[in-house]
């Protein structure tokens, strides 16, 4: 059962210059959408980010070649035309065997839509290790392209799961001073394998705001960062993450081109929600969660110190049980504090929060705390941890999830 | 229950010149042995290394400063007499409340024994951040004291349990060309909150060889980065890991004092066999383990880049649970050494075997693969993950174990 809000948004906005399409392909699924095709308008920007995994999947390899031809490429139409989706097996490890299979589904799709193959960006999700069905993608790709549409946003999330249980989406309306309205929708999937790294696991992001390719692309850097890049459900970095956000607004007058421009603002803390949201669902997905829990690490001397405390945190098994258990044992979260690697870290001056309730003071127990009121806290759904490294004046969360009995079910079931 | 061959040694050597006593203090659990006092004769070579958690306990940090004090002194008498070792509190995260309760367990034990607090070196596993029940140790010192004896190795090991299914101890006698016979023998404990760095849960490891001072530092510091420091349960390094090592033969002729010394290869090679024994049966009892695994890279263009690799491929909870469910699924563990940030690593010239299996060869499922074969090797209780990257000549080795269901009941149990 995931945790706490999940309920997608009232009103899902279409996003004109964005069609999906849908279909049950059978690639390892049997009577289940599993194939998803997005249609993007040519003036679009796409930008996109990919998987830090070193061993990274076919398709991977293949958005990072088109992406680099496109742009070698010198006529204003050479964008991305097609986001070609599927889930079910990941085409990682796949090798050459792999790569050219993935690679035909792309030609398949260019030469029924009379784009070059370069223009289609191919996505897979699901078991890694074992040769993709190619035929059953290509055979599928017309009932996708039959029927596009404008609003199959929640569908197509719902036909990337794999673990998820719940199809992720999210969407929001941005009104600009002078009147403007714009709009930012997406969907993301994953639940096990996460703890992306520069990437995501599946994420695709539309708005129709008008915004300049190179800009949309620092955009999406810093925007994973900040949402898809700070969460970890087991601390396994997926070989396929990939992050695509679309911007289809025309390039007239309004084109925002610099972060001076401005609507700029407005534009990116609307996708800074809609991203922090699509991460966060995620993790209240993760495979067995049965807690959300935030890990807010201030006073730090760096942001990297930061970082790297909270991630301690969140990836230490002990502490993950023991929110699991809803034991107060804040010890574990000391000792992984102390192992996080942080540069700038003194224990008498750490101090430790379970949301309101002060539990550690400068590296030892709170003389207000009571066992009473930590088992209180720790028995609510959603938690802060919030730790103050008491050196400095930095920041830094990540999002998690604790450690159940289920996720080992689930993860020793899973494939079988 | 703990996997594979985990009895103890037929004979148990006593070593002239280490005494132990024991008894059921009560420092937190009723009615077990739980308090341990090593008496170390004046001749004897003493090293130790301790945790690199940055949030250490107040008994590492007094186990440094003593050590520190005594090297400041010039007479030769002056090296640590006594180890004082509780189970059931951590004496971690305590502040200076813990620190001075240390001391004052150090000062009552150097007091009874007619030596300084300095040559007293305390060590405690057990909970994290609850301050220590100093009184049921000083009163238990005498206790102690009075059945110190040298045949006590195995009842020292029961004594330092936490979650400790089986006591963990190894002895080997080591017989010279010249007749001349040495005896190593050593205890460890530990079983979660195991990554150790630099250190270990706690070993005590001692032998009747004579060696210097300075050279045994050098040889503690080279065993434990193959042994202690080559073994992970679940990557939490503890804030009480420390290792000692005693040689307590006199310093006469024969003294090791260099590596060209004709003795020491015979006693570095026994005190690596009794180093690995003991760190690895800490791993075959590891909280909920079901499987022994042994994760050996070869091939790597560095160590760095192999050890990175191994712990990455041994701390994956997804590698973890499928070795839980014997399903040979190798992508994760392909993935995971895609995220290891091993330097020099390309993805098409891995090869991955599970003990005699070839799974996958340069990048790809292995053409000879099948998946009975997997099954079969992964259903066995010890396994053998070969990774070779292909690329180098180096090597590395670390020892894990699965993650199952057991785990999470321990650790959303412990404490409670």
């Amino acid at each position: 059962m995931p945790v706490g809000n999940i309920a997608p948004p009232e009103i899902v906005h279409a996003i004109p210059g964005v069609d999906i399409g849908i279909t049950a392909a059978g690639v390892r699924y049997k009577d289940r959408d599993d194939l998803v095709v997005f249609s993007i308008a040519d003036q679009a920007s796409v930008a996109c980010v990919t998987t830090s995994n070193q061993c990274c999947a076919a398709p991977v390899l293949l958005v990072r070649e088109h992406l680099a031809k496109l742009q070698q490429q010198t006529e204003k139409t050479q964008t991305p035309r097609y986001l070609l989706i599927n889930t079910g097996n990941a085409n990682a490890a796949t090798g050459d065997v792999g790569y050219q299979r993935a690679l035909q589904t792309c030609e398949a799709l260019a030469e029924k839509t009379g784009t070059q193959a370069a223009q289609v960006l191919p996505f897979s999700t699901g078991v890694i290790g074992e040769v993709i069905n190619r035929d059953a993608i290509i055979t599928g790709l017309d009932a996708c392209l039959e029927n596009l549409g404008a609003d199959n946003w929640t569908a197509a999330a719902n036909a990337i799961r794999t673990t998820d249980t719940v199809p992720k989406v999210d969407s929001t309306q941005i009104n600009l001073d002078d009147g403007t309205a714009y709009h930012v929708t997406g969907i993301s999937k994953g639940a096990g394998m996460i703890r992306p790294n520069m990437a995501t696991m599946l994420g695709f992001v539309a708005t129709d705001a008008p915004i300049a390719q190179p800009l949309l692309q620092k955009m999406l850097v810093e925007l994973t960062n900040q949402s898809f890049n700070r969460i970890t459900i087991d601390g396994d970095t997926s070989t396929n993450d990939c992050c695509v956000l679309i911007a289809t607004g025309e390039h007239d007058e309004q084109l925002i081109d610099s972060e001076q421009h401005p609507h700029y603002q407005a534009v990116f803390t609307a996708l800074q929600q809609v991203f922090l949201r699509l991460a966060t669902l995620i993790v209240r997905d993760g495979e067995g969660a049965t807690k959300f829990i935030t890990v807010k690490v201030t006073g730090g001397k760096t942001v990297e110190d930061c970082c790297d405390v909270a991630y301690a945190v969140a990836h230490s098994p002990l502490v993950k049980t023991a929110f699991f258990a809803s034991d107060p044992n804040w010890g574990r979260i000391v000792a992984a504090i102390g192992y996080s690697g942080a540069e700038h870290l003194d224990a008498n001056l750490v101090s430790v929060n379970l949301d309101d309730v002060a539990i550690c003071t400068r590296g030892q127990l709170d003389t207000s705390y009571s066992e009473e009121q930590g088992q209180a806290v720790m028995s609510r759904p959603e938690i802060t941890i919030h730790i103050d490294l008491g050196v400095g004046e930095a920041t830094d969360t990540v999002y998690t999830c604790d450690l159940s009995h289920e996720y080992v079910s689930i993860n020793a079931d899973y494939r079988s």
